[in-house]
């Protein structure tokens, strides 16, 4: 095997831990030693040790003449386990493939440094597309200090997401419907407004073939009117967050926090999106997955904050004047005030199609306005990471 | 080369004259001799040579021991020119491979018949799949007596078709237009209702960088309030029909017709789209591209008048609660009455993405009710052409 089939193993391992890293990013490592593989590894959970520690151990004397793959930059500081440049370095490795820096600043090149210093060849850049897109969390919280935002929308081909009565099960068919359950079980939390759950009264849990990791549940519910048997209240299945502002009752607050629940209130009549974003972040959550409905997609899409959206299309016709679509709210006069988008892939799902869309920072800079650390586009147009990708912003 | 290379250029040749041949079907047909291509042709124009015999002719005596790849089945009728199979058994060709038979019954089969019975070898279906998509729209006539429609709508990738305001312009990129201005090329009419045409005053011809066949321009206007003015009765650039219904004003619809629109009064209060298709037809309309409104769509919608639909998803995120849809209407109550569809293709047209999708006729038989020629579904569901390609109803 070549080097780029080594390290698409090393994805590959890395791919299969998504949703169970978090805060820490998704890494693989393998140790091949005269082309046979002798130690193999992957980063299982945040405090454990990391992918090349487990491939190191594994290869044990044969990592001695071997070479690393890694997905990510070896760390060089000592956080909860000791920094992995030492390690490689220790194991008498001569070579190590790297797809992509870590974008840390306790990392950032200072672990390809120290291996380098100890004399051992380092190249970097092996399938770096490839691992910037699994770690594409991490890298929007290393360099923006916030939630990685994925809206997701289930709509048919007409852009409805129900009937006119407001029926809407089932829109998508039961592949695109697992797919979901999989979004779930990779982000760290998923929101959704009050009236869906008034509506709908759903479990928002990930209920995959072999179990899944559930999200944190995030109800916006300003004036607290959540059902006190609500399912995401009684259930117990995961951890249920309500957003509220100043107008609730009390007496409600307090019972439900009694039932475990957690009650966040923004001392707001109205919930912004911008504020809130902020709570989260320091509450630990590094993805946001929005499931709706229409109005609270619609403040996600105008305060422009998100980072993907990911659209199921059903191949069906529902149509119908005042017939919901996926983005509510007061909408736009000018076509060119439309949010630019990318389109990143397209997948048949099952009969669906599944349509991932990125901002366009490159239509139209008016992300850059709203951009948190820089003063202008900090991506040039030519970027290859940037056109294809994922615009961090 | 081998068969079916020779075949795929016939193909193509055929392909070249989508748009020129109606009522009749696009052939194309090549004659090869020791592995050299030595007749050329394609059927340009109704009422003008076929395929076969610009190949033969061409080919002239080294058509003696050849080889002919035609993509549909040569005829066996005086029509305006000569039975086909008999200049096949004269020219001295010795095989035949043809793509698809011709399902006209004055054909249908009787031409391989006759070559056959002239002791030369015939062999059918050789990428019988494309021959067949590519005359979707004849297949469609000669089986059903009715023209072939095609709903066109272009949204954002929420679904919707303009913003709060109604501004629409544009939301396609410039790639996806010109893709619409080919639809236009290949149908014989278009339609819009007359909401576009006092919104948008569009001219509704084909503009093409090398030109291309403007369609006969439609306009449902039941109480003819078409303005004089209006590009598509006043540029002469095609011709233009404006169907109305009873309660018109007599003198408007003179004058207008002194100005050679033609006036197509249907005797009702409103207008029936399973009437109006049978008029058309009658006047000889093959194949119809409806271009909206919204309303215009959900007449069709509901009388579940159509075989495909094709749907320019723009990557830009429009929103707003009343910002309209591709299809108006009443709408339906639950998501069961949607109209199935099956995804045909996806293809990315510049940024934009073209989706084209046919009804689907086996998750549910709804459209069969309606079918005109039989009294259930007549394509069993194990049919490749029917899951693949088109379903006639």
């Amino acid at each position: 095997m070549n080097d780029e089939e080594y390290m698409a193993i090393a994805l590959k391992l890395a791919e299969g831990t998504t949703g169970q890293t978090s805060p820490n990013p998704v890494v693989g490592a393998i140790v091949v030693k005269e082309n046979q593989i002798v130690g193999i590894g992957a980063h299982l959970k945040a405090g454990t040790p990391h992918a090349e520690v487990h491939a190191i151990q594994m290869a044990g004397s044969n990592s001695k003449g071997g070479t690393l793959y890694v997905t990510l930059e070896p760390c060089d500081h000592f956080g909860k386990t000791s920094p992995c440049s030492e390690i490689v370095i220790n194991s008498g490795i001569t070579k190590v493939f790297v797809a992509t820096m870590d974008p840390n600043p306790k990392v950032a090149g200072k672990g390809i440094e120290k291996i380098r210093g100890a004399g051992i060849e380092v190249e970097v850049g092996l399938l770096e597309q490839e691992a910037k897109e699994q770690n594409k969390f991490y890298i929007h919280n290393i360099s923006k200090k916030y939630p990685y935002i994925t809206l997701k929308s289930a709509t048919s081909l007409d852009g409805k997401i129900a009937t006119t009565t407001g029926e809407s099960k089932w829109i998508s068919g039961e592949l695109a419907r697992e797919d979901v359950h999989k979004l779930r079980h990779e982000h760290d939390a998923i929101l959704v407004g009050i009236n869906t759950i008034l509506k709908d009264d759903p479990s928002l849990t990930t209920r995959l073939r072999n179990g899944g990791k559930s999200p944190i549940r995030i109800i916006l519910d300003t004036h607290l009117r959540i059902p006190k048997d609500a399912r995401v209240i009684s259930d117990q299945e995961a951890p249920t967050w309500v957003i509220t502002g100043t107008d609730i009752d009390e007496k409600k607050k307090q019972l439900l926090e009694h039932a475990g629940i957690k009650i966040l209130n923004i001392k707001k009549t109205k919930i912004e999106i911008k504020e809130l974003l902020e709570i989260l972040w320091e509450a630990d959550i590094r993805s946001l997955l929005v499931e709706g409905g229409a109005a609270v997609n619609a403040s996600f899409l105008n305060a422009q904050l998100f980072q993907q959206v990911i659209v199921y299309l059903a191949p069906k016709l529902i149509g119908g004047k005042v017939a919901p679509t996926s983005f509510a709210g007061e909408g736009i006069e000018k076509i060119n005030d439309a949010i630019p988008l990318k389109i990143k892939s397209v997948q048949k799902i099952g009969d669906d199609l599944k349509v991932i869309a990125i901002p366009d920072l490159h239509l139209s800079c008016k992300f850059c306005k709203t951009c948190r650390n820089v003063n202008g586009c900090s991506i040039s147009s030519t970027s290859k990471f940037a056109m294809n990708t994922t615009h961090y912003w």
